[in-house]
């Protein structure tokens, strides 16, 4: 199959976006809105990001889209289109590509996104670099400057399933707690984008999903906002199963792990209700983790039993 | 330098696009507008679509940028954004990274561009994937699928004079006339936007970028459009020292030799005038090269002295 045959096999037959007026086929795509535009692009390379020995080609293209679409969801955005980039090796036969593609269109569909463009290129190394965009109401977009002191932090799901389920993967010899769903979490992550949209009343939330480790993300808020976020040590959520692994494991991973793709927030004490509201009506769980503090010497603080340390963004900690 | 400094070192000091609500720094980039909006992406892996040997960094950084910014000038549009995701080997250092900025930089700032995203990430072969995102009015984006019989077929500029930078770049022991405006022509194409944004006034205009050589963008309109092209050999513009070069050289490459970024487009007989005065505006190369006629068994054909022979999308021709 030639690069232009295998673009005819993964051009959908029908777009679902009423906004798009030019889906593939031209020099680029077009489409018309009059709501805010968001975009972001992730890339993901083999032996770097993810790796045959734990991924099926399916899982690849499902969990670089997903991150992708976490993106969206940290901004409050409906997801809408994506564009594809892909360097395939000689090694990687026609099959696997499509298996690629198909756990793409499977989490797109779910959205009802559109792929609406792409490039198919040779190279050394399998590289898909994922360009999305999605739209929100007027000034609705999320940010990260936007915490503000008082604020409660809060976060949805449970932190560390992902690198536990790597760990379960790269650890085949042993037997584990509800395995199955640590190794889901990890290959198949399903971003927080409902339970993002159903803030949209909200005037002020700061937003961040949890893509490089919690310490990392609410770094990223405090930095962005000049505020500092003190959390709770003992308040960060994981699954009931996940004290099966070493204290050092599920210190690290709840708090450095990352790609849990979970979101990361402040907002108003007086819109908490609002927010709780958002985590029924979408079946999210939320939990408060911490709340946000006048700025000080560090950004991130963890608290436990009342000794408070210094987070670093890497996970580590140092007394104060 | 870690990936946090080399983002903040291509960050912009300050936007320049009025529609950009969030640049870089976020989840993701902010846009608004009531204009059609117009997106492709493009992937470029050394190697395979670019060597050291024959590109300095900045080059490669130009190049790549200048061939996005074709697509969106093959749509009529007008070029907003970009955003670049970037594979980074070992082998290079950070001067060189910067100068790849640079080259897209300078480019850019022709255009008012605004970078607003990308991602940086490390892997065995440089390669760069861009989207860039455009604006056109109203139903302006110019498409492949609108040639009808009797149209006139048009290109800006000359062509094949990219496939000569790069064959005198690979045979440095010869000397050839000429041979810097040619290995110009290869290291920083120059898109045609204005003269495609000139014709705005046209109801209808057929429009395709000479990435891949004018034998398989004319192919590619034809049969977009139902139709069939017929060139003219004879017609086919390119500099005036190309003779230096031999016949098959010369035939080779004006018809297939590609990465030219003019335009090829097709447009009813009673709106030449509207395309000539584009030109002259915008101080346009212009040719006339053929027609369209009805849909025949052959989308393209090539005529010389009278005699019409197919003409393949590789550029390769037999007897009708």
């Amino acid at each position: 199959m030639d690069e232009f045959s295998f673009i005819n096999s993964i051009k959908p037959k029908f777009y679902q976006q009423s906004s798009l007026l030019k889906g593939i086929g031209d020099d680029a795509a077009v489409f018309r809105s009059s709501m805010d535009i968001v975009t972001a692009v992730d890339t993901f390379v083999e032996d770097v990001h993810f790796s045959r020995s734990t991924m099926e080609p399916y899982h690849i293209g499902y969990r670089a889209l997903g991150a992708n679409i976490s993106d969206l969801a940290a901004m409050g955005a409906s997801p809408s289109f994506y564009l594809v980039s892909i360097v395939i090796p000689k090694n990687w036969i026609q099959e696997e590509l499509s298996q690629i593609y198909l756990g793409m269109d499977d989490l797109a569909s779910k959205y009802h996104m559109d792929i609406i463009g792409g490039d198919t290129v040779s190279g050394k190394q399998l590289t898909i670099s994922i360009t999305v965009i999605g739209y929100t109401n007027t000034n609705k977009a999320r940010c990260r400057q936007h915490a503000k002191e008082g604020d409660i932090v809060f976060v949805t799901g449970t932190l560390g399933d992902s690198q536990a389920g790597f760990h379960i993967l790269t650890n085949e010899n042993n037997r584990y707690i509800d395995q199955d769903f640590y190794i889901g979490r990890h290959r198949k992550p399903e971003p927080r984008v409902a339970f993002a949209q159903a803030l949209e009343s909200l005037e002020r939330v700061s937003l961040n999903d949890v893509s490089d480790g919690i310490a990392n993300e609410a770094s990223e808020i405090a930095e962005a906002s000049n505020v500092s976020i003190v959390l709770s040590e003992n308040d960060i959520p994981v699954s009931r199963s996940f004290n099966q692994f070493t204290y050092e494991q599920q210190y690290q991973w709840k708090l450095s792990g990352g790609e849990d793709f979970e979101l990361l927030g402040t907002v108003a004490k007086y819109d908490w209700d609002v927010v709780k509201k958002a985590a029924e009506q979408t079946n999210t769980q939320l939990t408060i983790i911490g709340n946000v503090i006048e700025e000080n010497k560090h950004p991130v603080y963890i608290e436990d039993n009342d000794v408070r340390k210094v987070l670093k963004k890497s996970g580590y900690t140092h007394l104060k």
